[in-house]
């Protein structure tokens, strides 16, 4: 767990990646995603030691990101399936996949696709304003402090407010 | 750089992690997108070591996901911005915080609100059927074997065919 160095910033981003920064666990993710549940299949798949595969599975089914669930008595087993919350991350590994198939791609093309299930369509994302229904591009789209922030900031004080309370921009300024 | 690790998988996203995977690398990209740009004021927002931080913006620059522009000449100083490529990730990013903010609230609230610039309004995120336009949800969506695998699949030979040909579903079968 990252957290003795991600857990000063308050910020759902190193919160997230409390859970899901360290090395091999968004493969190990996306493995159970692409259908592979058992210890076993993670190493061959993934090259990955015994060890700190069992780390990493440990932290996940902690955390409630994956449930553990035995199919064998003796010895006992178990394999592991994405929770509601491991499921939600499935876009962030989506955008992984493009943003790998877009600026390193193979030869032949994208090695994996992502399909409408009924009509093999592909998977396109779209960002929307919840308020005036707009379709949004980055630049349409800004980071302001929210009310965590600033409850946090109230809160503590060891001059960070300032730094971390600015607004930022996903895009420069232009 | 992951990659003696990750590089024998056929798969953008490990392809992707092999760039932005290693620790601290998000978070450094984060703090770009919300206008952090010095190597100082890298290390005083993520308190991490200047030698870390000096390889994780070398892989980033020479990736091309960060440019590094000359800022003083004496001593000579650079700060940093996204590239095209590096924007490209706001998605990878976003998703993070979003996941963090729903499955780790902050008792006050999110600690930053991706609004819309023009009104305000929060950001959200949908997924269509590039070809019947449906607005897809996870369970819509599934995994295929893309023309990159299999091109690799013929070109090599270690056994890894069957498996990694597999079709995969995003959620698991109901």
């Amino acid at each position: 767990m990252l957290g003795r160095d991600y857990s000063d910033q308050i910020c759902s981003i190193s919160r997230s990646l409390e859970v899901v920064g360290e090395r091999w666990t968004l493969l190990i993710l996306r493995d159970v995603l692409l259908g592979r549940h058992r210890f076993d299949e993670f190493v061959e798949s993934l090259g990955v030691t015994r060890t700190v595969l069992t780390q990493r599975l440990r932290l996940l089914v902690d955390e409630g990101v994956l449930e553990r669930r035995p199919y064998q008595q003796r010895p006992e087993r178990f394999d592991y399936d994405l929770t509601d919350k491991g499921r939600a991350l499935t876009p962030v590994i989506a955008h992984l996949l493009w943003w790998g198939d877009h600026y390193y791609p193979e030869p032949a093309g994208p090695p994996r696709l992502l399909q409408h299930r009924d009509c093999g369509g592909p998977v396109e994302p779209r960002f929307f304003c919840g308020q005036c229904q707009a379709e949004l591009t980055a630049g349409d789209i800004v980071a302001q402090p929210g009310p965590g922030l600033s409850a946090h900031s109230l809160t503590r004080d060891h001059g960070t407010t300032s730094r971390s309370g600015a607004a930022g921009s996903l895009t420069p300024p232009v």
